[in-house]
């Protein structure tokens, strides 16, 4: 009998169809060969991006020369734009505004062949601290409620550029999908008087059986209710509300690249995203809300069903899930 | 500058890219060539399917036997079963139940080298028939709260199977995204004691620079604010909470076949999903919600973005989209 699961945080349903229970090699769906030739974010070419917003580099050269272990560029193809107020008007009954925002490219590392999960590790706590330094900065803009700070890994995940990045979009609106963490985990905390991320991980940390692994500041674990097979969580294990109180910089890189490195054993270098949730500005610290990232590896198709009902059909338990990933040998 | 739009039915907020302004050859999404060989779907395969649950025969043929111009099967492999109870139990804080549910598949036509686009209109028709008479039936089955119908169109869009189908889930809850639909309509009516979809028909059918095409009992319009390129809505002219308060069949596969003519001709016969939304069994005739269907040419990559923020970035406004529509010689 497959399970129906409600996700506590969203609110949303999952249909888990453990008969069907899709094997990791079942999906078959792997990142295509790095292709070379001309790249933008090569060392060499800082000339042929934007100026850039923030460089990490040990010989303090100037900015836009080589010699960079991290560079963070505008997009030169931005969905958002840094100028201009948001001017939120009517038309009849629909609300629209200006596409206010900023839109940015965290080149993770100057070499082109390397993954996230490849990286050296400095190279990932460095985009760790790249993510926190542009959200802090970006608070300071009076026009922006939320960033989203994602990575797009592999054509079939949206990447359109196969050197290794991360981007991230300052918003003037509060996602949706974030406010609905927001709504749920406040209902929650008004009802118990406790976060829910909290109580998930004291839940999960109990029981095991979702735990991916754990170090002392953060836990890995798949999902109660999961949208995609493979689905996987990172929390802080106390409890935290913003990205931007986040001070374990090295243990998250730890965590992030081993779990990226299970997620590449286990189903053979999948296609992903990654995604940081975080408070909206506003509301930095508070009691119920718990940032953490999420990782989706691109392995099942998004069909009428999904887009009509906002269900997902789950192949794989998340109990397997956490279970090969536990047992990988990276 | 990029518009953030939001969508007056769900809340959601896109982007409209303006400025990247995609023109439909920019998409370059075809469905396969069907493939053929064995389908069990083809007229003389009957028994290959599990047993029929309704069929239209003009000869009054035996069940599962060959002459029937629509037939609708259990799916082989269905997301639901439909023995059972529901069961809701907790697991500490987590809620689940058992995936009791109806997963039916329509079969359109006996033609496997046709397409909900090029099959006679009688079998489009015939096809909203199944759907409502379906619907009407699971209905009686007093654990389905509602009956999501939808339609994956070539692979891309998530269909495995290439002779022409749709398929309907019956489930045990409303599904999230229906639920939001239904709530911000609540809340409109509570302000405006109106049906914000009227409001939009009545908006749009003055401006018309969304309106793709009307006939004496639908609306066929481009959303303020679709999620991607080319989504299309066709509506009832006038309020009907539900589709099974819907007589007016032939009207509708006229106006559901020459939009999808329309798209064919548009963006060369892309992959789509098709979804029909509607009031929930319980509250089958009220005065906000409006049923619809929704249909969604597979042309973009939904990315980390969209996954995190639940925002679209849509690069071709829906004003262009409509024209384009209307301008197609089908």
């Amino acid at each position: 009998m497959p399970e129906l699961r409600k996700d506590p945080i969203s609110g949303r349903w999952v249909i888990i169809s453990i008969e069907r229970g899709k094997r990791p090699s079942d999906f078959g769906m792997r990142i295509s060969p790095k292709k070379g030739g001309f790249c933008a974010f090569c060392e060499g070419n800082e000339r042929t991006t934007p100026p850039e917003i923030l460089a990490f580099r040990q010989n303090k050269g100037a900015p836009d020369s080589p010699g960079w272990s991290l560079r963070v560029v505008p997009n030169k193809f931005p969905a958002l734009h840094i100028e201009g107020k948001e001017n939120r008007v009517g038309e009849g009954i629909f609300d629209k505004m200006n596409g206010v925002g900023a839109h940015e490219v965290i080149i993770e590392n100057p070499d082109h062949n390397l993954t996230l999960s490849s990286l050296p590790i400095k190279s990932v706590e460095d985009t760790l601290w790249a993510f926190h330094q542009r959200m802090r900065d970006l608070k300071q803009d009076e026009r922006f409620k939320y960033v989203l700070i994602f990575k797009n890994e592999g054509d079939e995940a949206g990447a359109s550029l196969e050197h290794s990045h991360s981007q991230l979009i300052a918003l003037p609106i509060i996602p949706h999908l974030v406010q609905e963490e927001i709504d749920q985990a406040k209902q929650y905390y008004g009802y118990k008087e406790r976060c829910i991320f909290c109580d998930i991980i004291h839940q999960e940390t109990s029981a095991h059986t979702r735990i991916i692994s754990e170090n002392d500041h953060f836990v890995t674990l798949s999902p109660f209710a999961p949208r995609s097979p493979f689905e996987t969580m990172i929390l802080p294990r106390n409890h935290e509300s913003s990205f931007l109180l986040n001070t374990h910089f090295s243990q998250l890189a730890e965590m992030l690249q081993k779990t990226l490195k299970q997620i590449d054993k286990v189903l053979d270098m999948p296609p992903y995203n990654l995604m940081v949730h975080t408070s909206p500005f506003h509301d930095e610290t508070n009691e119920y809300y718990h940032w953490h990232i999420e990782l989706i590896p691109k392995l099942t198709k998004i069909a009428g069903f999904e887009w009509g009902s906002g269900f997902y059909i789950n192949p794989t338990p998340p109990e397997e899930a956490a279970k090969f990933m536990r047992d990988a040998e990276i």
